[in-house]
C-alpha cells in the first residue's frame, strides 16, 4: 500500500514540480494539496497557473486545494512553501505528527534538523531523534538548489584528500527564482550578478552537509566544518540547470590523476542507490571539453545526476572544474523526494490514521 | 588634415565595428578597405554581410574592397584580421612602412610589440623603437576582449597594493566569437563552459600589461609579472558585454575601504583622457548591488568605460567584484582606435605619400 | 525659452523612456515628475527602478517625485500612466488648463480627442476645438504601440488605392508589456500567442487614424472607416521592436510596381518633417529579403522610422509585407513627443504661469 | 523479429533525431548508419557532433558510419539527407530495392511518390504501385516541418466544409534550420522574417496532402487542390516548435460552433491510431486563451500531437486559430517513423536478405 503524501505550497513552482514528479511514483500517492487562502477551496486546476512542460494530470486538476493546516489526509507532507511562511507551518505539521520533507530554507540550519543529501550524509538522519514532536512527526530538509551540485562534487574530494578552500562562481537558471520570478526584461540577453541570500547559503550549507556526525553529551550532533568558501552568484538566461565554476585547494596537493580517480570512483551507499528516484550514476564525469551544458546535460539521470566537466589543474589552487545540476529536480523537488524515499526505506514513514 | 586609415579584414565582425566607430571620427578618415580574395574587387556593401545595429553608411558601401597587401591608400591600418592569417600580413604592412594597429592575437606577446591599454601601460609604446621596420612602419596590439576589463580593474590594485593571486570566471557575450560564430542551438537558453584559447590569454596577457617598462641592455623591455591567475571562461546568451567575477589576493591584506578608494580614485594619464575616444571615466564603480549588467551598463562611456560592481570582501582571498566591459568596442575595435589616437597624439602617425 | 514639461507616471517604463528622450530636447525642459503615492515625496533616483540602457541623468535623479495632481510646475504634461488610472487623472489636468499629451489608451476613441500620428492625420488636431476645458487645457493621444507601424504602412496604400481588407499577425517585443511585465519563464525560448486587448486595438485604431476629417453640424469630426482588419498578436522574446506580417486587399488590384511606388514615394507634411524628433525618412522600404529585423533595424531614425520589407504580391489578397517599428519610441514616448512638437509648432502650447 | 533500419544522413540534426526516436522502438532496430565521405569509416560517436538533450546511446556511438550507397545492412532506410544530395541517393536506394522513408523535399512533389501524413491521406500510399523499382524498393515522403501542423489543422475543416482561402504566418523554431543553422547573433532577441523556400512549400504541399486520391487512365493519381494559400514565414528564438497563426475562409460560412465541433471531433483512421508512434490524440484543441506555447505544449503526445488554440471567428475570413507542432519530431523524424509504421502495418516492408 502506497504512502499517502500531501504538498504544502502546492500551487507554486516547486509545488508543481512535486506534482509532476510524484505522478506514477511507486511508493507515494498524492492525496492532499495545500496552499494559501487565495487558493484554498478551489480545484487545483483552477488555483494553479501550471507552468510545467507536460500537461497537468486531469486527476490532480480536480483535487481540492486545502489550507496549510494539520488535518490533511496524508501520511507525510512535502513542503514547497515560500520561506516567508514555511517556518511555523512546518513546525505545526511536525508537532501534529506529520513527517515534513521540506525544500524551504527555514529549518536547514536548526541543530536537530537533518540537512540531507542521501548520497552525501545519510547518517545525519540520526538528528531526527532529537526532535521531540508528538506521534513521530519530524522535519527533514534538502539544501539550496545551488548547494547540492557543489556539495556532491566536493564530497569525494573531502573524503579522499580534505579541502582547504573553495572558490565558486555560479551561473543559475531562471527557474531558480520561482514564478513569476525574474522579469523578462532583466533576463533576456542579460546576466544579473546578484541573487539575494544565495552566496551565504553556498558558503555555509556545504560545511554542514560535509561534516561528520558527532556526539554531543550522548546526543547526535553536526558541527559544521570550517573551510573558507567564496561564492559569487549570477542569474543567466537559462531555463533549467545551475552551472558552477569551482576551484578547490586540497590537502597535500594530490596529482590530477588521483583527483580524477576520486571523482570517477565515488561510491555512494547502496541503500541510496536502490531508491526509486536515485539515478544510475549520481556523478557523471564528462570528458568532452565543451561539457557540461544545461541544454545537453541537465536531463542526465532524469535530472538527478550531477555532471562534472572540464576537470583540470588550477594555477592558483589545485584543481578546477565545472558542475551542472538540475535546480528544480535534484536541487528541489526531486531531492526532497529522494530524501523521503530514504526515510521510507528505513521505515521512518508510517501509515497514519485517516482524519475522521 | 585627417589621417587616412585602412582596415584589414574589413568585412568581418571586428572590421565592421571599425567601420562603424570610424564614421565621423575627428582625426581619422576611412580611405581603404581590405579583405580576402573572396571579397576583393567587390563593393563593400556587396562583400560584407552587415551585422551592426545601425545602417551601413552609403559612402562606405560603395568603396571597393582591396586585397590585404601593402599599397593601400592610407597612412595606417587597423587590423581586424583573423589570427589564422594576421601574422604575416601584419608583418608585411609594417615592413612596407605602415603603422599597424592590430586587434589580432598573433603579435601580442612579441618582445618588441607593445600590448597596449592606454590607461594602463602607455609607457610600453617605447618598445616600438625596437621594431626595425623601414619607413616608420610598426605594430601595436590591444589585448583580448576579456583581458581588457580584468586588467583595467586590476591596475589600481596592483599600483596601490600589489597582487598575489587572481581567480576569475567569465561570462562572455556571443559577439566575442565573431560571425557566424556560435550556433544558435548552442546559444539560446544555454551556457558553454569552454572558449578555445581564451583562458590562456586571460592568464598571461594581464601579466604583460601590468609589468613596468624595464631595460634590457639599454633597450626597452617588458618582463611579464609572475602572478598566478586562474581563469574559467564561459559563453552565455548575451549579445554584447563580457562579465567577469573576480577574486583577488592582495599584499598586506588592505582594508576594504582602502581597496574601494584605490578603485574609485584611479588616475589615468591626462594625455589619454584627452583622446577623442577616451570616456569621461575609464572605470565606473557602481554601488547598486545588482550592477553591472550587460543590458544596462555595457554602453557606459559609449562602450569604452569598464564597470565594476559588487565590490566586497572575499572569505578566501581579500576582495572580490564583478567587471563588465564591452567586448567589441573597448575589447576590440574601440580599444584599437584609442591606441591609434594615443600614437597620433604623440606624433607617431605620419601622413604618407599616396600610392601613385 | 523652452516649454516646461511634466511627466505623469514618471517611474514606469514609458515614463522612463520620456525621461530619456527629453534629455537635451531643444524645445522642452523637464521640470516635473509625478507618480503614485508610493513614489511621491521621494527623489526620482530613489523611486524609479531605472531600466533604460543608458544611465539616469544625475540632475533628474535628484528631482522630487510629486503626486499626479494639477499644480505641477510645467506648461504641459506627458502621460505615461497606466490605463487603470489614466482616465480621470488626464481629464483633471486638462480641466486645470494643462495640455495633456497621452500615451494611454483611455481617451483615444473619445469623439473630441485627436488620436494622432503627425505623418498620417495632422488635420485631426482640429478636434481639440471641441474640448471645452478651461484655460486652454486639452488631451491629445498617440495610438497603441503595434497600431502605429501598421497604420503608417497602410497610409500610402489607402491614399493611393483604398484598402478593402487587412490580415495582420504581430510578433511583439517584451518591452511592450512594461516592467516587470512578462515573466522570464514565459518569455525565454517561447512565444505567447495572446496579448490582452491588443487585437481589438489593432482592428479599430487604424480605422480612426486613416479616416478623413469630417464635419458634423459644423464641428470637426472623425468617422472611422469600415475596413475589416483581422489581427493576431503574439509576444516573442525580443527586447525592442514590434514586427508585423501584413496582407492587404486593395481597390482595383494595382500592380506591384504601383504599390511599391506608393510606399517609396510617400510624402508627409513638411511641417512634420521639420520637427526635432521627426526622422529623415518616416518609412524605410528595405530591399534585403531578410529585412527588417528588430536587432538590425529597430534603431533606424533613432527609433522613429518605420521599416517595411519583403514587399511582394499575395496569392490571397493583393500585397503583403513585413513592418517593424520601435514600440517604446515610435510606438510610445517618442510618438507622444512628436505629437507635442507638432502642437508646439502650431502654437498650441503656451507658457503657463508658474504655480505660486 | 524487428525490421532492420538504416539512416541516411545519420550525423545531421534530423539523422540524430532518428537515432534518438528509434532507440527502443518496438518494430524497428537500428543496424546501419550512413553519411558523407567525411564521416564514413569513423564511429558514429566520433563522426556526429551530438546535439540532442539526452546522451547518445553507447551502442550507437560504437557503430561504424558507412557511405550512403546501396549495400547497407538493413531492410529499409530513413533519409535525413540534405536536399542538395537527397535526390539521386534516394533514387539509387529505391532502385536497389530498399524502401526509402524520406524527410527530404526532393521527391515530395513527384507524381508517383506519396507525400504522406498518416492521419490525413493514408490512401495516397496507393501511388507506390506506380513506382517501378526492382525488388520492392520505393520512396515515401513526409511534408515540410511547417506544412504538417497547418495541414492537420486544415484537414477536418476541408472535410466538413471545404476551404476557400488560407492566410498563415509562421513563427518557426531555430532547430528547423538544422545545425549549425542560424547564427546566434541573428537569433538571440531577434526575428528573421525570411526562410528560404519555406513559403512556397507551405503554399503548395497542403494542396497535395488534402487532395483525394484520383484515377488517371486506371492508375492512382493525386491532383493538387487549387486553394489560394498565403504564407509568411519567420524564424524566432525558440528551440523546438513551430507556431502558426492561421485564418481560413470556408464554404458556406459555418458557425463557430460547427467549426469547433469539426476540429474537436476529428476522427482519424483506426489503423493509424494503433501505430506505436501515434499519439493518443493527433489534434489537441486547447481552451486556455494563452495556449498553445512552445515551452508548455510542444511535448504533447511525445511531440506527435498537434495543438490548436485561440479558435475564434475572423473579421476578414471565417475562422482563425493558432497551431503548434513539434518541428523535429512530428515535422521530421517522428513523422517519417509514423509513415514507416503505417507501411509496416500494411505489410509493405519486408525482411531483406542480409548483404553477403
Amino acid at each position: 500500500m502506497k504512502l499517502r503524501v500531501g504538498i504544502l505550497g502546492a500551487t507554486g513552482a516547486v509545488g508543481q514540480k512535486f506534482v509532476r514528479l510524484l505522478e506514477g511514483h511507486p511508493w507515494f500517492e498524492l492525496t492532499a494539496l495545500a496552499a494559501s487562502e487565495r487558493s484554498a477551496g478551489k480545484s487545483y486546476g483552477e488555483a494553479a497557473h501550471w507552468i510545467e512542460s507536460t500537461p497537468l494530470p486531469a486527476s490532480v486538476a480536480q483535487m481540492e486545494v486545502r489550507l496549510c493546516e494539520p488535518g490533511l489526509d496524508c501520511d507525510l507532507v512535502f513542503s514547497g512553501l515560500d520561506s516567508s511562511v514555511a517556518g511555523p507551518v512546518e513546525k505545526a505539521f511536525a508537532a501534529a505528527g506529520y513527517p515534513v520533507i521540506s525544500n524551504a530554507k527555514n529549518h536547514r540550519m536548526d541543530d536537530d534538523v537533518p540537512l540531507l543529501i542521501p548520497e552525501v550524509n545519510p547518517e545525519h538522519l540520526a538528528l531526527i531523534e532529537r526532535q521531540n514532536h508528538a506521534s513521530s512527526g519530524f522535519i527533514v530538509t534538502n539544501p539550496n538548489c545551488a548547494t547540492v551540485g557543489l556539495t556532491m562534487a566536493l564530497k569525494p574530494l573531502q573524503d579522499a584528500f580534505g579541502i582547504d578552500a573553495v572558490q565558486v562562481t555560479t551561473m543559475q537558471a531562471l527557474s531558480g527564482a520561482g514564478y513569476p520570478g525574474v522579469a523578462s526584461l532583466d533576463a533576456v540577453a542579460n546576466v544579473i550578478p546578484f541573487i539575494g541570500g544565495e552566496e551565504d547559503k553556498l558558503e555555509t550549507e556545504p560545511l554542514r552537509l560535509l561534516a561528520p556526525l558527532a556526539s554531543n553529551n550522548g546526543e547526535p550532533a553536526v558541527i559544521p566544518l570550517e573551510i573558507p568558501i567564496s561564492a559569487q552568484c549570477n542569474r543567466v538566461p537559462v531555463l533549467e540547470g545551475h552551472m558552477e565554476c569551482v576551484s578547490v585547494k586540497l590537502h597535500g596537493s594530490p596529482s590530477m590523476e588521483r583527483v580524477r580517480q576520486a571523482l570517477a570512483d565515488f561510491v555512494w551507499p547502496s541503500e541510496v542507490a536502490a531508491l526509486p528516484s536515485a539515478p544510475v550514476r549520481c556523478l557523471d564525469l564528462l570528458e568532452d571539453e565543451t561539457a557540461p551544458q544545461p541544454r545537453r546535460d541537465v536531463h542526465r539521470g532524469a535530472g538527478m545526476t550531477v555532471s562534472i566537466g572540464r576537470l583540470r589543474s588550477c594555477p592558483v589552487f589545485d584543481v578546477r572544474f565545472v558542475v551542472l545540476s538540475h535546480n528544480t529536480i535534484r536541487g528541489a523537488a526531486g531531492g526532497a523526494i529522494l530524501n523521503a524515499e530514504l526515510l521510507a526505506s528505513r521505515g521512518l514513514l508510517l501509515h497514519r490514521d485517516r482524519p475522521s
